[in-house]
């Protein structure tokens, strides 16, 4: 993809998987540039979003049986169909051959990723796959790290390198595209369950009986 | 109470009364100084252990027909039971006598009290129920106000005129009082669904199967 | 005043006094514990409370020929009948015989003070006020200095002499007591034209004619 | 616009159109990167620039009839010849065949946008526009989201996409070009009207009689 | 004790106590008020504290066996005389029988406490030890908490109650007493491996053979 | 002293010795809470309002020939007559006879002290010296330490504990008393050479011949 | 300029021209994004670095008779042989004719630019003069701005236009390029003059006769 | 190196050396980016990780006799066999013949360096080596310098210039590859031993016999 316009090409529920890589307790409880009550709302937004919208999904873990520990049960809970893939050593998921064709084989080019740290498992898959032509929507907000000039680097790093460092309301508002889609109503919801100031508006706008 | 023994009484189960005062999502869509998810969170954590502890609640709100909107529509969904007073006018609600007669037909001298904003609607009954010789407990993470400058102004205030200045998670443990005590379990189990980095503590736990 | 009802006796606009001290340009524009532009919202709020309730004023200035500059215009355009008090020299207002003698002939004995700098022309009248009996309320979003924790430090040195340390939205709440309260349209109004996101609550409400 | 003469060009009252993007009180009221009355005080100083300039001016807003509420009612006050479409669905106001033709319709190249919330309502119409040949100002200081590090991301990726992230005395600051422009005494109060320490400097000279 | 020569009693190798509270991994991974790293340092900066001055130590954990996991390995690998209470239920170490005995048979009436959570686990037993007449230091940087504000609400609390709030290098330099005393250079050693700018000024002193 | 008037009492340059403790270079490299270059230029406001007012000065440093290093030579430069003591152990300086002679001497009561650390060399003398009927002023912005959260803690401390907890210029501004005093000139040309944005207001003043 | 080389062009005392903008004492006192004395500092910081190597320099101010004020007194002071070009309206100092031709007088194609405010007075000619291929190093901590915000997003846009942000000591640095050059200990002397935690290193060193 | 895939090559220990520029002690006191025992445990995990893969490493130090002093002794113990270079003079380590033959010398284009401070002794000779063709990884968290505002301006400075910014445990990571690899186990001891709330997971699962 080349030229400006690759930055202004959308998301759709038709050409976007979504990757969940480490999103584990054992490293979510070191992160330290975002709330830890926020960056569990946040993935989950990503996860029923994916949901909602049918997008193929791909979660790994690394290591799960040793001290990185399981998946957030959430995200299956969630994500029941997902694509599960536990590695056993590669840092890089792009460098596990089952994470990699699991994502080819969706066919779609667009990857919403997250991870846990951002400085690494979330940064080193999103430069390998840009470089590989994919274009990456790297989700800071639902990814975390040891403190937030780490992920300040990270942002420079992956801008630096072509990743587009996203936000999961905004991945979520890019797709949702109009909110008179078919998802519309459903996809509203999950920014109100999940922007919380936002559903004390919504709350607010219902119980005065103005819709 | 006089004597530094009143800061050694304990908060139980027996002796305390919560009261949630005004938790409106008009006026909760201004809080600053706490992010909102982190903030709900708390206030459910609170609501969740009244229910648990059958701790006499009582609700109140102010004006809710206006622009400071209904109460938490989950406050009510959690205490189902709990007295619900809607004052119509009255700023501080010791100054309501539906209020203060509700607080004191549970016979309790300690007032679990939260409230927004944390600079009216919590500082003022607060301390006007401790100058009628109640040990109040102001829960500060499960209130909010405009911003942080402004809540530490009515920590000092309040700890000026006596008030206990408390947070959720330390009121849930005062009570709790022992990981063995009946409602144990279920007390754990509300604070690692609430302080989000024990639940992965937990989850991580129970994953390896160390319980 | 003794005991702990002192904390809760309440500001009403028959027993309060409020004092501008120093609200001038020349130090305005040193203060960096708060946003100036909010400062300037919360001073003329505090006017304009003053205004709505014909509470007595008292508007000094320290020098206001030199770099100190003229009181914000806006003070003077907002309280045109205030008692003004130009001090030539004393840096504590209440070492001005005019100064004092303008407080003690209102016959109140609770005085609202704000000034600029907080731990100077504010800290020093309004812990020798307290020393000779008057109840001060320190209104310190209402009051700047030179960064925020030389106010944190000031805020310790007030509260330890008793002086009661307070933020405007909440002196405007403890006066106005109820909102079916003669004035409680008006201070209403003023609330949600100085607490900004109060004050977009109040736009959606209306908009959506729910009121 | 290739090279890097493209970022020195300049706004001119003649080359610029500015575009108001969902500055809706239910949206507002969720901003916390931003203090709420600096925010709004920003707004205003962009809607009040393009009334003193003339500029063209197209106001949008999202599903204004719902939770989102009404378009902050002072900008339709400042600026009620603006072109206003009421957008029923699109969350990218490029997706509105009416508002890009509403920008269109001027015959501008250069686009002062602002929005809330700015990974959504600002940052996907610039990035659009930028892709088809547009020169885009995007004024962070008058749009909004729900925490510094989304804006962060969101300034990154559209630096990335080749967007001028802008601010809005710096917008002002570009069109007016000279003190001595025609309209320079208006834009000068303007700017000391709503940079509120500039505004206590400039009554300080006035007040010495300095000028 | 009373009168304000309390708090000018000094703490001495041969008055004070060491209590370590609940100093466990699945705790300490929660702390969000400081820097973990800079945390641990500290604790572990008061063990060798005790070591070095032989104080006599209570090591306590709660429910060791489950999710809040053990005692960080360095405490007792520091101080293997330690008398180690693991509390089975109580959240509050001073309702620990045993806990309360091991202090007591110290026959000492000064407690250097340190625990996490600083709000429930170093308060509650902080309050309770002052209201049986006990002279508590709470050392709150080697101590920890899920953030600042939910720490700064226990500060005001112990304050409020008699609780002498420390910081372990105050705590260090008050027993140290004089640089020349017996201990001198071991605490000095053990101050500029802790103090890491400390640490490096030495180094550079050392460097320059100018001691 | 006793009863609220205490906090009432003023500074004079009659009734106060200044304190100069350990402001060393080995410590001052240590501070972290607040920034060199504002740390420097208060101690030197302080030394030079002692020096104008010729305040009796006791400056003293803690093992000077080790890492602490000399005191800031710029101290001794502007107070040469200061009486100087080397302390070679006593960490507190209370406990140095020497120091407290030389304090006593002066037949004072009001001691205005700064020191690095401020909680070690600044407090411990603090308290010792208000338990023995002393009135200290502890200047928290000519002190530092390791990080914000200790001074924090420690000024909790200093306010239980009786110090009054200051800051330089409010110091200055005590002891002025009045711009017409006679160093009213000097202090205020004092004022504004350190408060650097007080200065500006000063050249700007001047320069437009508005004096 | 073109390639990565331009990057590692070096800035010496031959190719370098010193531009100060707008350092006016009306704008300075409305920075918010850095603290006033250490802007004040690094300010003079550059123009001694100036003044030590000759450097040509053209100091500008904008309209100066009125509120911006006077330039900086002390930058004169400093430079008394600098050109002065007082603007009378041309807000981007690329506009003017006079300071233009100031700088292309003096034969050098690297511009060390700093002003008051960043994302005007600096940032706009210094991305004029890189359009017109001048390499322009914009020294952000001899300049200020209302806020951080602001300043960031002025430190995107010069990056994104191929400006060098830099910061007054690198620019010391980089001119100075050897300890041993001619002007290596004056400039030495300078940074530990003005980088104040340096200042301590250097007088600890000295003091304990390492040199 | 062109195209986007340089930015996703990996480091490996054949293709990497590791530069340790100016760690010395007298530079080392001045930071004030990060907390200094994070920065110091920062520099040590890449010392430690260069002595686990046995990297190519280049130690240099700048005028080590002066003030800026030795280098941190931990570096020369941890890694006794690095070539140690002395500069007596240049500034960018880049100028220092002896420094770039050592570089050169090792055959490799990767370097991992990290100095101090970052906006000199990191920044000069990481943009002149990348001009040279080396792909460099700066290290920000194992560098440090005067203030977070210098340090984010030369991460921007570096990424401008093709700079790859990064962290220690992301080179950490990228170099290991996969858990499973020769020195996996030791690399992630390493990682646990220096990200602490990390080694406290590990402690736990240990603790809890779950491996």
């Amino acid at each position: 993809m080349t030229g400006s316009n690759r930055f202004a090409e959308r998301l759709t529920s038709e050409n976007a998987v979504f990757a969940s890589i480490d999103h584990q307790t054992g490293l979510l409880v070191g992160c330290r540039d975002i709330d830890p009550t926020v960056l569990k709302s946040n993935i989950l937004g990503l996860a029923h979003l994916a949901r909602i919208l049918d997008l193929p999904t791909v979660v790994t873990s690394s290591v799960a049986t040793g001290p990185n520990g399981p998946v957030m049960p959430e995200i299956s809970d969630t994500l029941p169909d997902a694509r599960f893939i536990g590695r056993d050593g590669e840092i890089n998921a792009w460098d596990s051959p089952e994470f990699k064709r699991a994502i080819e084989e969706t066919g779609r080019k667009k990857i919403i990723m997250a991870g846990i740290v951002t400085d690494v498992c979330l940064m080193f898959p999103a430069i390998s796959a840009v470089a590989e032509g994919y274009d990456v929507y790297a989700v800071i907000d639902a990814s975390g790290t040891w403190d937030a000039a780490i992920r300040d680097a990270a942002v420079h790093r992956m801008s630096q390198a072509g990743v587009k460092v996203a936000t999961w309301a905004s991945v979520l508002a890019e797709i949702m595209g109009d909110w008179r889609s078919p998802k519309g109503r459903e996809l509203g919801e999950l920014m109100s369950s999940r922007l919380t100031s936002y559903g004390w508006v919504v709350d607010g706008f219902t119980a005065h009986g103005a819709s």
